[in-house]
Formats: C-alpha cells, structure tokens, sequence
C-alpha cells in the first residue's frame, strides 16, 4: 500500500479499515459513517476489517487462503476491539480465530487462514460469464439510504436492483461490474469487501426490500499478490445466485473474476430473512 | 436419538462421535479406527463430532445452522478434547466458537451458528439434478486403503472414482446417491458428515491420487428436524464439483437433497493440494 502524502489523499476504504495495533494480539477501530448499513456497519467492510487485523499482526505468513465471518451480533457506531490469535502454525498454513467486541461483547467471530502458495498444476474449471465489456454496461447508483453502496461503482449486467413494485423475480442472479469508488487497487481486504458486496438475494426473488442479514460469509481466495496487481484498479466481474430459500435463512454463492477472467475469489454465505 | 439396549445394537457411527461431558464446556472423545482416513480421520466425522458437541451442551438453543470447520492439524489416533464455547445468544441465533485439541495442542478449529427456524416463503431454486433412481444405481466400494468409505454406500451416477491409469477427466463434478452402511436415520451430525463424503476433486480431474485434504469446510444445514424425519435412512442424492484449481488449493461446492428432492444442505471447502 503505498504512503499517502497528505490526510486528503487516504482512500475511504483505508480509513475504514484502519486499526491501532496494541500488543498481545489485540487491535483498536472505529466503525466508518461512510459504510453503514441499514442497520450497522456493511458486512464486507468488517470482513476486510479483520482480514486486516491478521495481516498487520506481527507473526502473520504467508497471504490469505480463506476467512469466515460470523455476524454475531451487531456493531455499533463507535469503536471496536479485535483480538486476533495464531492458533496453529504450519510450515506453509496457519489458522486464526477473531473477535470483534464493542464493550466486552462479542459482535463477530471469525476464522482464517493464511499460508504460502507455490506454483503447482492449476485450472479455472468455472470461467467468467460472457457478458458486455465494463464500458458498455451503465453504472448505476444504489438507494440513498445505504451509505456503504456510494463506495462502489455497480455496473449491473442482470438482476439489478429491483424497482419499485417490481413483482417477483423467478431468479435470484446478479451480475455486475464493480471497483471501489473512487477507484483503488485491489487488496486482500477489498476483495474481502467485495465478496459481500451483493444485495439481499431476497430483495430480487420478492421484488421489494424486506429485513434480511448476513449470518455467517465464508471467502476463499484463488487471487496471490501477483494477481492482485495485475488487477489493480480495473473492475471485477461478480455474480451472485442463491439454491435454497427456507424458513427464515437462505444461502448465497458467488464468483469474482478479474478484468482479464482470472478468477479471484469464491464466497459462500447465509442469509436471515423476514417474509 | 433412540437409546439403544445393547452394544451390538449401536450404530458405528454413534460410536465415532460419542462424546462426554466434562461440563465447563468441555468435552473428551477418541477417534475411531472405522472412520480413519489416509491421514488422520475422515474430515466429515470430525465436522459430525463437533457438531455433536454443541448439540449436547446444556445451554444449546434450536438447531444447527451452519457449521465451519478448520482442519488445522493432524488429529492423531487416540483421545481428543473439546471445548464448545456459547460465544452470544440472541432471541433466535447462537453462535458457538469451538477447539478440538490433543494434549494442548490444537487441531480443529471451528464456528457454528445454531437457531431457531419458524415457517416463512421458501423457495428451491436450484433443484436436484435428474438422475436414475437409486435402486437404478449400483453400489461401488470405495478403495480397501480408504477406511471410512466402508461406511457409506455409494452409487455414482457421474465421476466415480478413476480407474488406474484412467487419465485427465475435463470436469470435477461427481455425482451420487449415499447413505450410512448400515442404513442409518439421518440427523444433523450425519449429514454434515456427508458434505464431506466426496473423495478429492483433483483425482477426478488428474486421474489418481495424489496429496490433498481439505484446509476448511463449511456447510450450510436447510433441513429441519421435520425434513430429517421424512427422509430418515433413505439415500441422499449429492453432488459436488470445483471451480478453481490455483497454485497447491482448489475449491469444492456440493449440495445435498433428500430422496423426495428436499434441499438438506449446501457444503463448500477449500483443499490443499500437491500436484
């Protein structure tokens, strides 16, 4: 990440994502007014939150493989506590367990794991959708009352979001073109961000907006730095779709590909819903 | 579960993910020679055992929602520990953190998210693939070096295990209809042990076997106790494929529904590789 001269210069997402590292596997933060949600924070900017307390800890190898999120409970406005522990190390993997607590509860808990990847046989068996190049796809804004949503620019290709008294939907795809905003070269926490980066699934499928969370985001990344950089700051290409809807939860699975259709990450989560 | 009035009468399986309580939210086990794996036990009746754990602790609320296990070590033959700690209860959701060790040494890490479901709008939106029926189906037993798959009875209606020298296979899916051998009432444990029944994706697409093993796993539970009960010890139709095979990891995405079509649960993992 390069210096930034002047305060005017950090890019929203870094001051988001920005913890006070003190000791003991322990870091400080503060939620950010520019990524909340309807109710808290969005999900994707605590999941780079945390992914971000494990690569700045001292003791940290290697790049990040996978990480799960719990949202426990929910996150205040105001400052938070994560503590971040190396439960295991390996020669070439090492596993986390996080927490974020507000006031000595625990919000999110969360897993990970880091490791070094070496050259090997490789294969991308799911490819890229064929869909329009990014410019000829118009970018769209999300409602006004999502705040987090003015940090990306959305490109929708299918399943945007539904209009007023749009009636149901008989899937729950959505495909877009998406890069933050304004621009900034993909890391590990961004492309964690972006892996929740997805409407309700059950907003498209019903037609209107409803009360529904994330209850627990899985990410695994196939990106190393090397990919990372070849993405920079161009958009990425993510579709999202449910399977199941049922009694009150629903999953959600997605795909992220770079630019050039080098996939970049999976992320799998389960969503509550009120309908 | 049904008390059971003799040994003889105790399924393996029971035996495998038998547990006691310590209180304190501890627990003692010892791993099971019928479930070994190559290395170490099969990942699945890890996934099961501390499933299992939870569902036992006398503070637990509903049903399992999710589950992520972390395989962050070998778990040796012999006895094991495990602490299942109640991170946060709301009204509907608990969220469990959970360490299996042996002798201080931990070698499983993992999160739950148990809950409480009530009827709302549902929706199968991907629906079982058509496929013979079951009785249509023969039975294949797993390789003798491979001791958990003596456990499972196994009809593969699509990539079945390679034959020697079968060569590379252009795509990861494997397709099949499995249950417990013997015939065994489905509930939560055994079917999160089944979003692991499938052998390594990258043996399909190489062609042999090869170094692998799963680093994480997490499986999202759709059944309730009622659609367990209706599908009780029939087969259970799963499916699983990959997406991205990168530099030493690949993903894998597998679903499960029930014999009537009922969606019981989704699983995704990411696996180590050596190729």
């Amino acid at each position: 990440m390069p210096e930034s001269e002047s305060p005017a210069a950090t890019h929203v997402f870094d001051e988001a994502i920005d913890l006070v590292f003190a000791g003991d596997n322990r870091f400080t933060g503060h939620t950010h007014a520019a990524y909340a949600n309807m109710v808290g924070p969005f999900g994707g900017i605590t999941a780079a939150t945390i992914l971000r307390a494990v690569e700045q800890h001292p003791d940290v190898l290697g790049i990040p493989l996978s990480l799960t999120i719990n949202f426990a409970g929910p996150v205040a406005e105001g400052p938070f506590d994560i503590v971040a522990r190396p439960v295991r190390t390996n020669r070439s993997t090492q596993h986390w367990s996080i927490e974020l607590s507000q006031d000595g509860a625990v919000a999110t808990t969360a897993t990970a794991v880091f490791g070094t990847r070496r050259a090997t046989w490789s294969s991308t068996e799911h490819p890229a959708p064929p869909v329009p190049p990014v410019e000829d796809v118009a970018s769209q804004p999300f409602p006004d009352f999502v705040a987090w949503g003015r940090n990306y620019e959305m490109r929708f290709v299918e399943g945007a979001i539904p209009e007023p008294n749009a009636g149901e939907h008989p899937d729950s795809t959505t495909t877009l073109w998406v890069r933050d905003n304004p621009p900034r070269p993909l890391d590990f926490p961004a492309l964690a961000a972006l892996g929740d980066v997805f409407f309700p699934r059950i907003f498209l499928r019903r037609g209107h907006v409803l009360p529904a969370g994330t209850v627990t985001l899985t990410i695994y990344f196939h990106a190393d730095a090397e990919a990372l950089a070849d993405q920079s700051d161009s958009a990425v290409l993510a579709t999202a779709r449910s399977h199941q809807f049922r009694n009150g939860y629903f999953d959600q699975s997605a795909h992220l590909w770079g630019s050039d259709g080098t996939a970049l990450a999976t992320s799998h989560q389960l969503v509550y819903f009120k309908a």
